[in-house]
């Protein structure tokens, strides 16, 4: 007996179903850390690596969901767990569905999977196939939904990436997930815009570059603000730059945008509900901060 | 003589236009510094304090500039330094103008001064009055212009805030003030989106907070490789989400706004260059990462 095997004993067994990018990283993790894996993946070729490195490989998913207890679905899409498990029975087993979804797919989900006797934990995966397994590069996973399914598997879940459960609202990982990675779009627009400033000047944008991660990563810093302000109900506390300081300086970036010869499509609905907050009440809302245009996206 | 009359022997003495928040910290500092500070101010009580701090007060904007060689601009907008400096003679003076404003407005506020007889610096503070004089806050000024100026008076410039000389182009200085601003306002529009989101849920916007800022940090590290994207004319070196594979997840956030009744209004117009950069060549776009978004955004 090796020590690989010796340790492979005391690993929780599970399956994986979907070989995507994702789902083979997550595999190749498992594997790393000795667990034995049942592996099962619409295309058979994709787990031919992974059998070499001595994971077990179903001939259908039904099969492979009655080797364990602890199910893991990395399939494409919602619709391909119903289409995947139409003939598995799921009686007593631990289903954890890492397909990206909204939180109301999640809760459906949770719902369809609890009917068939399963208890049921959604994922949420902060992190790019290749972060997976390399937790310096700092990857992490969402759960939501069982507590007692995720405090069980606690360990197996947490070798691939950091495990952080979020909350009994089988929709709460989704909700997570799509929060951070809106947030990240909204700083990539920007990001965009600034590039595009620059562009056709004598600036490296590599030399920008740094000054931007910079400066973001300080603002980052105010999102504690915007969280205590709305915790608070109240936007005015602490606050150095007024709404009213900086719906004035709007037009700056306007006009440096048209200077530049830059659409400023990506940055007009932000001012534009700035100014909305300001003009709403002038003399109340004057001295807020930008919390106010939390509110406004909520009709 | 005490130890600050002998400290203030060598220091640089100045001249300082217009006392409004900004105006009075950055006052407050160089007085701090040691430095013999001339003040003016259109509203001559904002002086009072500082006067009682050792600050000499002009009378007139004409005799504040010709107390000293160097002259810092504060006032309120371009504007009024055509008002203030009608009767100043600038022969030989040194400008500094901190106004924040345009790349134009600057470059033609440089040929302004240079044709009276001055050297031209201009200035984007970035930092809020309170984060002036305190190093540990990070507070800096984007500088450019005369670089001989800015040589000259470094130390002088860099006791209220660190000084980074960008370019002897005038509007350099305003340019990367409004390209870091711009994407800030960005950011700041993705964090609302994220908090709308949550809301109503019993999410605690104080826990989603930490996570929402560190991932933020985390995904400002990408700025550097957009930028060596944009450098390099290819958009496809060590994509790991490519933006067909984004472009494929756009429907999630879109679904999950409806479904938690946020508008998405601050995220479809980035969505919407996404997917104008893949349709105009599937092809090849498909396999870059979200940098193309920079090439549309310039008509």
């Amino acid at each position: 007996m090796t020590q690989n095997a010796a340790d492979t004993v005391s690993k929780t067994p599970l399956t994986l179903l979907g070989l995507g990018a994702m789902g083979t990283a997550l595999a190749g993790a498992w594997l790393a850390a000795g667990h034995p894996l049942t592996v099962w993946n619409r295309t058979a070729a994709k787990a031919g690596p992974l059998a070499a490195r001595g994971a077990a490989v179903a001939a259908g998913a039904a099969e492979a969901v009655a080797a364990n207890r602890l199910v893991v679905v990395c399939l494409l899409d919602d619709a391909s767990i119903e289409e995947a498990l139409a003939g598995a029975d799921l009686t007593g087993k631990d289903v954890v569905n890492l397909i990206t979804g909204t939180p109301g797919t999640a809760r459906a989900r949770a719902a369809w999977a609890t009917a068939r006797g399963a208890r049921y934990l959604d994922g949420g995966i902060m992190a790019v196939p290749p972060m997976i397994g390399i937790p310096q590069a700092g990857p992490y996973v969402f759960y939501s939904g069982s507590r007692d399914l995720f405090e069980e598997h606690r360990a197996t879940l947490a070798a691939p990436a950091d495990a952080r459960y979020v909350g009994a609202d089988a929709g709460f990982a989704a909700l997570h997930d799509v929060a951070l990675l809106s947030a990240m779009y909204g700083m990539f627009g920007g990001v965009a815009h600034a590039f595009a400033l620059v562009r056709g000047e004598s600036v490296d944008p590599r030399e920008l570059a740094p000054l931007l991660s910079s400066w973001l990563t300080a603002m980052a810093g105010s999102v504690a603000a915007t969280a205590e302000h709305l915790a608070a109900g109240d936007y005015t506390g602490g606050v150095a730059s007024s709404l009213a300081m900086q719906v004035a300086g709007v037009p700056t970036f306007l006009r440096t945008a048209e200077e530049q010869g830059v659409s400023a499509e990506l940055l007009t609905p932000y001012f534009d509900l700035m100014r909305r907050r300001l003009a709403a009440d002038p003399a109340r809302h004057g001295a807020e901060d930008l919390t106010g245009v939390v509110d406004l996206l909520r009709g």
